[in-house]
Formats: C-alpha cells, sequence, structure tokens
C-alpha cells in the first residue's frame, strides 16, 4: 500500500546510531581490556530495554483504569497489554542464563572498573515497583537509607513523581470497590457465601464424628483443623477484623475489593466476569514473574561474588533475597486461593442475575 | 576492593541516555500514534543488541583462529565463546512470543509506516552470516539483485570487507587440516576406518544371506539397502569423488578437514579430542539455532501479513523460508552422522597412540 | 477437610508401580547394556504420555462444540483447554533439546535393537492429527503407501474410526457457519468490508498517481502492486472462486465460514467477539506449535542419523521435513492476515449492532 | 543395517500398554469426574518418569567415582551425564507452566480425593536428593517427624539405604582431596595463593590510605571493609577455622578439598583442569536448578491452595519454601566465588607445572 510519508531505512529508523553507539567498557578505557564487560553491558542494556517496554504498556494500563467507567473493551485491552509484559518477564528471567556464561573469575576482570554503580540504581526498575504500587514502607531497608537516597537528583523527582500517582493496585482496588454485581436486587452474594462456608464445614464436622474409624484422639485433632479453617474464613467475613489485618500490614486489599474479587474468581465462568477474572489472573502471574525473577537476579549475584558485598557496596544478594517476598504488591489477590470453595458448594445464581451476567444478545 | 578509578552511576556506565532515547515511533511522528509500534521497535532493538554481542564474541573466536598454532586454551576459549553465543541464540527464538503479542490488525495500524524499512536491511546479521562463512553463492537471491543492494553504502562497504576476511568456516577447515593425528607413525586412522566400514558392511551382507526367516525377494531389498549405503561410503573414501561433490555445491568441507572432523567425533573419548569435539558440537548447535531463528521469523511474518509482500516489499515470509535452509553454514558438520561407526566397529588405538593423545602427567 | 474417600498413597495414585517399570532397554536384553538408551525411551514416553493429555483435551473441545448452540461458558472452556494444549507443546518442543544430549555416536550403540520401530507409529500423534482435522489427502506419502499401514490392526482401527468422526476443523467450521452477526437488520457486514476494500485500494491508487516524485516506470510498478493485491481480495469476494481454490486443494475454510472468522479477526474488541477471537487465535498457536515440533523433530533426526534412513526404513528427515508444511490444518486462519484491513478503514458498526454484541447489564 | 533381533513395534518397545493405562482420575472413580484431575496425574508421572532417568544418570556417575583412580575419560563422561541432569530440570521447571492452566478453583473440585497422598511421599526425590549428598540433619524438619516416615515400609528402606552408599557429594569430595596439583615439586599453590592475596590486600590497603579525595571517615570506612573481607580469607587459610566451620555446620566441604576445588577455579584454563572445571560448574548449575525447581514448587502450592494446608496435611508451600535454600548440597561451591582472586594477581605457574598440565603431545 502506497502512502506519502517519507521512505524508511531500517537503520535510520530504529536509531541504531544510538542504540549501538552506547557499549563502552570501562576496562578498555582504563587500559586493562576485558572480552567479558561487553556481555555485562549488553544483558544490562537489553534490561533497560525491556523495562522501558513494560513502563509504557503499564502506563497504557494505568490510563485505562483512571476513568470512572472502564468499559469492556478497556479490560480486554489492558489483558491483552498486560499479557504481554508477563511475555517480557519470562524472556528477562532467561537472559540470566546468558549472564551466567561469564564465569566468576571474568567478571572479576573488570568487576572494579564498575563501582560503584549498581542495578540498585536502575531508576525504571523502581518505577515499575511504584507503578505497580510497591509502598515506600513496604521495601526492605537497605544499609539503612531509603531506596532513592544513592539515584541521581533527576531521578529521585521521577521516583518521587511516580510514588505519588495512582499505582495500578490502587486502581484495580477502585475498580473492584465499584463492581456492581456483589448485590443485586434480592441476590445477596456476601450473605449467600458464607452460608455456604458454614455449611460445607458443618458437613466436615459432622463426616468426622460420625467416622467409626477414627479413634477420638485422631477425632479431636481433625477438628482443630477445622476449626483453623473456620478461624481463616472468619477473618474476611468480619470487615474490622479484615481492617485490623490491613493496619497490621498483613493484609492490603480493602474489604469491599476483596469481596469483588473472590466474587470473580467464584463466578467466573459467567460471561461479564470473564474478562475480569483473566485481569486478575494476569497480574498474579506478573507478580510471580517479578517475584521470580528476583529470585533469579539474586542466586545469579551469589553465584557471581559469592558472599562479598555487591558492585554499589550493597550486602549483595542477602538484600536481593529479602525483596523477593518483601516486594509483592499483589499478594492479596494471590492468597485468595484460601478461601475458594468448590463450585458444588457454592450458591447457584438466580435466573434474573445470571441473565445480567450475560450478553445482550440472544438474551431478551 | 578500592581503586583510584572515577566512579560510575549506573545509568551513565551503561549509556542510557542513548538506548533509551532511541524509541521514536513513527506513527505518533505523523500525527497517528499506534501504542504497539513502541514494541515491534524495541524487540528489533534488542534483536540487534544481542547481534552486537554475538558480533563481537564471533570476531574475538576468529581471532584466535588466526594463527598457525592454535593450543588447546585457546580452543577452550574458544568453546565457551560460542557456547555463550548459542544461549543468546535461545533468547533470541524466544523473543518472537513477545512479538506474537501483537496481533496483525495492530500492526496494519503503523505498518505504512516503516516503508520500504526492513529486517532485510540488517547489516549487523548479513555481518553475522559472512563471518560465520555463508557464500555469496549460496544466498537466496531475492527480486534477483545481490544481497547487499538495498543497504546503504556505508554498510554495503563493511560486508564487502567481511566477505574479504576469513571466516570462521575456512579458519576451522584449516584448523582442521592441521591436525597431526590422522596418521602419527605406524598409525594409518583413514586405512583402519575403511577397513571397519568395509567389514561392517560384509557382516551386515553376510546375516542377511545367512537369515533363513527372509523370502528371497526380501533379501533382495535388503541387500540393496546396504549397496546404497556402501555408496555413501564411497564417496568419501574416494578423493576425486568429494572434489567433485564440493564442485558441485553438494558439500564443502575439503577432503582432509572433512577426514579430521570424523576422527575428533570417533575418537572424541581421548583427552586431547575432547575440546576439538565439543567445538565442532557447538559450531553445529549454532548452526541449528540460526536456522531455527529463521523459521521462527518466517512463521511471524506470515502469521502477521499472511501472503501480502513484507514492508521492504520482499515476497516476505516466502524469501525467509527459503533461507531457512539454503543458508545454513555448517551443514556438512551436520551430514557426518552418515558417516559414523558404532564404537565396537572401531578400529583400537595402539597404545603409543593413545599415549599421546593423553595428558602429559601420569604419562611417562 | 475430611471426606470418606479411602486414603491415598502417592505412589499408588500415580500407579507408579506401571509407569516406572515401563523402561526395559532392548539393548541390555541382547546383552550390549547401551546407557543412553534410557534417555531415549524416557523421552518418548514422556512425548507419549503428553500425547495422551493432548487428547484428552481435545477430545474434551470437540464434544463442547459438538452441539447446535454454544453457550459463550463453552467457549471459555475450549479456549482454556486449547491454551493448555499450546503450554504442552512449548515443553514437548524442549524436550528436543534434552534428546540432543544423546550424541550420535551414542545413538548408534542400541539404534539396531530398535528397528523397524518408529515415530512412525505413534498411534497417538497420529490420532491427533486426525482429530485436530489432518485429511487423509493431505498426507506427505510415505513410501507409497497410506500412512497407517506399518501399524498394528488394532491402532489401524483406531486412526479409521477418528476419520469417521468430526474433526476439530470441521466442528470450528460448522461453528463459524452459524455466527449470527454477518448480517444482522440492515447491517451487512461483507458489503461494507468489500466497499471498504475498495475504497482503501482506490485511495492507494490516487496516492501513487499524483506522487510527483515517482517516475511513470515506478508508477506502473506500484500500480501493478496494487493490482495484484487486488485480485487477492477478489478471491475472497467471490464465492465462485472461492470454492474453486477449495477444490484445488489451495484452500480449505468454506466460504461462510471465512467470512464468519475475518469478521470475528476485525471486530474482536467487542465483547461478544472477544472469546471467539482468543479461540481463533489459540487454534493459529496450535497448528504453528505443532508445525514448530515437526520441524525440530526432523532438525533432530537430521543430526542424529545424518543421511540416513531412520529406525523404521523411513527416508528419516526428508519425510518429517515435508510434514513441517503439508500437515497444517488452521493455515486459513493464518492466511486470513491477507485480508485485515486497517481499523481506521473499518466500516462503524450502527449503535444497534454495536448493543447486541455487548453484555446485557446496563445496556437496557 | 540388518541384524538377527526380533523386529520392535514402537508401542511395545516403550511399553505404552503400561505407560498409557496408569491414568485414572479418583473424581471418576468416586462418581465426581473433574476434567482437570487427568492433567494433575500426567505433569507428576511425566516428573516421576524424570526423576527415574536422572537416578539412571545419578547412579552411573556415582559409580564412575568410586574407583580410586579416576581418569580424564571417566570425567568426560560423567560431565556429559551431568549436563544432561541439568537439560532435564530445565524442562522440569517449565512443567509448572503447564499444571499452572489448572486453576485453583478447578483443583478444588478433586482436591478431597488425593488426600492424605503428597508430592512429600515422593521417594524418587528423596532418592536424588539423598545420592547428591543431603545430610538426614540437614532436611527441613516436617511436622517434627522425620522425613521418611510417611512412605511405605519398602520406600522407608530405599531411603535408608541409599543414606548408607558414598553420595555424590562424598565422592567429589574424595576425589578433589586426591588432585595431586596442590604441590608438586617445588610448587605449593596454596602458600603462593595465600602470599597473592595478602598483597592484593595490602595493595587495597595503600590505595585508599593515599586517595587524597577521601575524608579520614570515608578511609576509615574503606578499611573497615578490607579488614572484613580479610577475615574472610582468614578462615579459609586456616585449617582449624576451617574444621570449626565444618563443625557448627556453616560448611561442608573438607579443607583438602576446597583448597582443590579453588585451585581448578583458579587455573581452569590448563588443560588438565579443564574437565574438572566443568565438572564442578555442572554440579553448581544442577545445585542452582533444583533450587530453582523447589521455588517454583512453593509458589505453585502458593498459588494453589493459598495457606491452606497441603492435600498431605502438611502445611504447604511454607515448608517448601524452606527446603528451597535449607537442601542445597553444593553450596560450597557456589561459595567459593567468594575467593577469587584476578587472573592479574595470580601466580604464575612455573613451566615445570605448565607442561606437567598439560598434554603430552607436542610437549617433549
Amino acid at each position: 500500500m502506497m502512502k506519502p510519508y517519507p521512505p524508511a531505512y531500517y537503520a535510520d529508523y530504529l536509531h541504531l546510531e544510538k542504540v549501538l553507539d552506547a557499549q563502552m567498557p570501562r576496562s578498555a578505557q582504563f587500559g586493562k581490556p576485558a572480552h567479558d564487560e561487553m556481555l555485562f553491558i549488553t544483558v544490562h542494556q537489553a534490561f533497560e530495554i525491556w523495562f522501558k517496554q513494560i513502563l509504557h504498556e503499564l502506563d497504557s494500563v494505568r490510563a485505562l483504569f483512571e476513568s470512572d467507567f472502564v468499559d469492556e473493551t478497556r479490560v480486554g485491552v489492558a489483558v491483552s497489554r498486560l499479557s504481554r509484559i508477563a511475555e517480557i518477564q519470562k524472556v528477562m528471567i532467561d537472559q540470566f542464563r546468558i549472564l551466567e556464561t561469564m564465569t566468576p573469575l571474568d567478571f572479576l576482570e573488570f568487576r572494579d572498573f564498575l563501582s560503584p554503580a549498581s542495578g540498585f540504581q536502575s531508576v525504571q526498575f523502581r518505577l515499575i515497583e511504584n507503578k505497580l504500587g510497591l509502598k515506600r514502607a513496604q521495601r526492605v531497608d537497605f544499609n539503612r537509607t531509603s531506596y532513592e537516597k544513592r539515584l541521581s537528583d533527576e531521578h529521585q523527582r521521577l521516583l518521587l513523581q511516580s510514588e505519588s500517582e495512582p499505582s495500578l493496585f490502587e486502581l484495580l482496588e477502585k475498580w473492584l470497590e465499584r463492581t456492581p454485581f456483589l448485590s443485586f436486587g434480592k441476590f445477596d452474594f456476601w450473605k449467600l457465601y458464607e452460608r455456604a462456608v458454614s455449611e460445607m464445614l458443618a458437613a466436615d464436622r459432622q463426616t468426622i464424628q460420625t467416622n467409626a474409624t477414627l479413634s477420638d484422639a485422631e477425632k479431636t485433632k481433625e477438628l482443630d483443623g477445622i476449626a483453623r479453617i473456620e478461624q481463616g474464613f472468619a477473618a474476611i467475613f468480619d470487615e474490622g477484623k479484615h481492617q485490623a489485618a490491613i493496619d497490621k500490614g498483613e493484609r492490603r486489599l480493602s474489604y469491599k475489593a476483596t469481596q469483588a474479587a473472590l466474587l470473580i474468581l467464584l463466578y467466573r465462568d459467567e460471561p461479564i466476569l470473564h474478562l475480569p477474572f483473566r485481569l486478575l489472573s494476569v497480574l498474579i502471574d506478573i507478580d510471580e514473574l517479578f517475584t521470580t525473577w528476583r529470585y533469579r537476579h539474586s542466586m545469579m549475584v551469589q553465584k557471581m561474588i559469592g558472599v562479598k558485598i555487591g558492585t554499589g557496596g550493597s550486602s549483595g544478594h542477602q538484600y536481593l533475597k529479602q525483596t523477593v517476598d518483601a516486594h509483592r504488591v499483589f499478594l492479596d489477590l494471590f492468597n485468595l486461593s484460601t478461601f475458594l470453595i468448590p463450585r458444588s458448594a457454592l450458591p447457584t445464581l438466580p435466573d434474573a442475575v445470571r441473565r445480567e451476567l450475560g450478553f445482550h444478545y440472544g438474551n431478551h
């Protein structure tokens, strides 16, 4: 197809005059060229290019969720773009295999030249964390200074700004809280779900008590197990307890958003909840993949420098290892599995509700 | 460890001011911003960064083989660096999965803006092909013009220069031809191997002729099979026939180098042949991985644009598909499996020869 | 949670007494134990286990599409299960890397013991092909005998039966043909799409003719290009031509199903078309992944045995290589990209139609 | 090639009559068929098949190291087989992606039927751990009972027996202790290495003290860093301290084996140390990959069941998570990076030593 745009040349279009002119090993600069420094630079540049792409997708998804009304089309687009982030993450995790073709001894040849630069200073990675919804208070302390301190002034500004913008976590929470399906005419999801849980536990108790093959001691032990499960559920049936858990930092997602998320997980087969279900799923995936990336990173650092301190003077892989669990953003979604009940125990949706959750076509 | 070098800052060290300032979608420039063009740019830039790294390794390996005497240490380094190329290729193959999160309809939003730029114009990929050893005559013709014609003058110069330098294929061939172990005192590998092959075939014939369960027709068929196998071997026992195959373009590796490669494959368990064996193996891997990369590329293009012409006006995936097989460089190594014989049929090395192929330590 | 089922033991539940008692290297049986035969067996058993899982998913998806009315919930389930097949395929492709840790020389140690067994005889793989929709006529001939001839009588029966059942291709075709949205009140998708294509081509012609920078020769060349594109489209606007292409074996999907598939691809953002779009996408993925699997298989065989004949007496990798392209089932979906037009050129849906394609909730 | 063996049929050779007759979902047995239970079974069977293959390789490698003299050929074979284990592990890690296509809600449909079976009962996985060298004392306690208690009597016997056999760790340790190159005529590696370390630290101190740009406070801080590094090294220069660390369970590899491993890492470029270096590297890889597998496993379990107890009544993913770090076997090799020094600081090998470490050919 013809068009009036000036013709493009591959290298110009991709601005390779910049991209391929940015690999400048310091070992060569200082007169002691180390062959493998090029790899070290290339791998990190590849990470940063992917980080930029992730930010591009993340910003666009946040924009999609910023209005009060998010129609289905937008959720579909959000899911596609978040799925792309997940695919990028898979490649980023495998990139460590390339870096690991460099041996610790080869790294030693140029390690001193990098000091005190450190992956810790990647402003893009910190921006991704902030925009996903990592909270300052949640971050693992590093040498008792706040996370942005070792970055340039300009980068610090960018980070502070990103903290003031609504994160994907917050936007998602609000969107969940707006879900209209929790009660619907006479249908009260939460009440029905609570009753289903309580019936399920009562049936379990009954089964234990009437089981002739169990000794009294075994019965007591099994019943204790049921009691523990009941306590777990109690915490989500009582808004006060839920809030208390949030205050203690054990949970983060608001009570109403948690209810909505659970509804989506349990009734995900209804057409209108299909995309919302995929949205929650892909967010869980992204969180898990970043967790895995951090984990691989910490392993790689340990392999490369042992228990020495990192290039930035950090206590290296110990710090990274702590962030693996601490820096998770959508952990509450992950843990919702705790409160799922079997489809067979699930309250049936009234026809009127079911129709509302279906497509217009063929439904009138 | 302290040192007097000026301190490095992560973003400066990686020259991110260049790398991250090089993503400029033309769709936005021309007033019709298409979200996915950023991905298109990023993926291609990531490919180019890896191409540069591959060239870095390839050039260093070629340098290692450029002297007349290549000691074992150098072969070890070469194997490490070539293995790194293979790891990079695996990641590059998976990168297509990221690109495929873009749908054909989304590509259409900005496809016109790219014209006539095309991956065909990647000078780095062409350099990799040339430096590996792809010959001009071997290349698939594209619109009946030679492969460099659509590149800039500067890029054409680089390509022509690379054609005039010794390729990895040629350096390897010379290195193989220098192998001293083909005959060694009274040991004549080639004569012994030829006898082993002939004995093996004779035994096979005997087995068939004395097999009472076979009908005459079946015997004839089986014996025809043996005859065909014999012919295959004949072609490598006769230097004239080998040369004829080279002249017809059916083979490329010289007679002597082929003999040496076969020796290495058959006696790879001897210490001194261990690294040479790994060298041949990793070259086969690299060739196979580039073949797979081309294959995935052609699939992706077909998926993205169907049977339309590519952005560069090329007949798109048909061209790419033809290159999958045609552009292989180390196919002769790949095909050496044809001439392997079981270890049990292999001539035993005389003790004196075996000692020469071992380590000095403990050997005197 | 307690329940009255008899307690399960891990090894019994998985029937490991069968699964782990099925690795019996023939090399050991015949007194010449070859270490690597175990790997050969394990890899093939792993393939067969995954094949069985794929058949489990495939059969369930075919059942979902066998009724005249397929509601959205079923499409959602089908998409999940087909996506699972795609994930399995990715792992199966990577399994070749494990097999390739066996060298050709090691394979020679036990290769003779396998004869004439061959992967060609995998009845499960043939069943997958048939149930996806591979037609007998489409299969690459192997030694001029039909594909099932070298299998046992029982396996031949299974294959013939599978040919008589509706394949996923056929079920999909019927489901597409039932799509109600092609014309809808006054909305006639096909007429509007045809007009959009014709306007797009006219605009392209106009652009060329008024482009002052082009020479007459260049204009002619560009206009020829437009004419070729027009011919391509003509073939799908004319049911007769489409049928002729089907009769010649160039196409397979019926005219009406092709129209529906194109509608889905172009208007996939409408809620009701979201799942159908994912369905077409995952089928394209599965087809592509089997193609890649076949390709990797043929490469592996070539690497392992060179140009020798395969264990089953087959001309080995040449046969496999031919099947790579020939055995594709959903190629017509793949090629639909050819007929996509930019969203900007797409006819806008009337409000009434759009409402029908949306959810019931909030829509009345 | 003809041979007198009875012809093999693919399905018989692979004993598919067993392998494919072993998938028996309990949900169906108990009248509540759950589609996804098949996947659950298949994935676990695939894991067990690969475990068996890993045991096959592991046993063969242990046998290779069981004699007092391990020649180079055996080390080469060991490296190949261990590399195969690593490739299997990569596929096993990716298999979790397949299992994760099952949602927590789908798992709930059949979860009760599995109780109390649990992956904890996989005898093959426990055997792998024991044969690699995991010590009973090192294992994470599970509900305060020893790890074998919930397995069948026969399986307990197998485990106890495996504990009494020499593990790969122990065999490797002995092999390292036998390394003849630590002192060699007048060459005393350990003395030279200690001197090199001490010179390196002195030079670092000098650099700090003469650096005019540092304040006194900064100098003190930097010098403290050097002191800490020196202490780290001290622990490996003093056999008593090393033994104390072993007694406290902080280290495991014997003093002499540690020295030998360090020598191999530092002089890996010498021909005779090439294979030993690859051996240490692949053991580090295997350890890391099992660590990653355990990590992915724990993530998957958390995702699937939240904070509920596992099918075997275990506190599920918490237990798995603790094993990730605790069950590492070759951690000491991993941590050797701590004690590497740059090649430039490395003592040069005397010519006589270098000759001993080279090949016999061309060396006399």
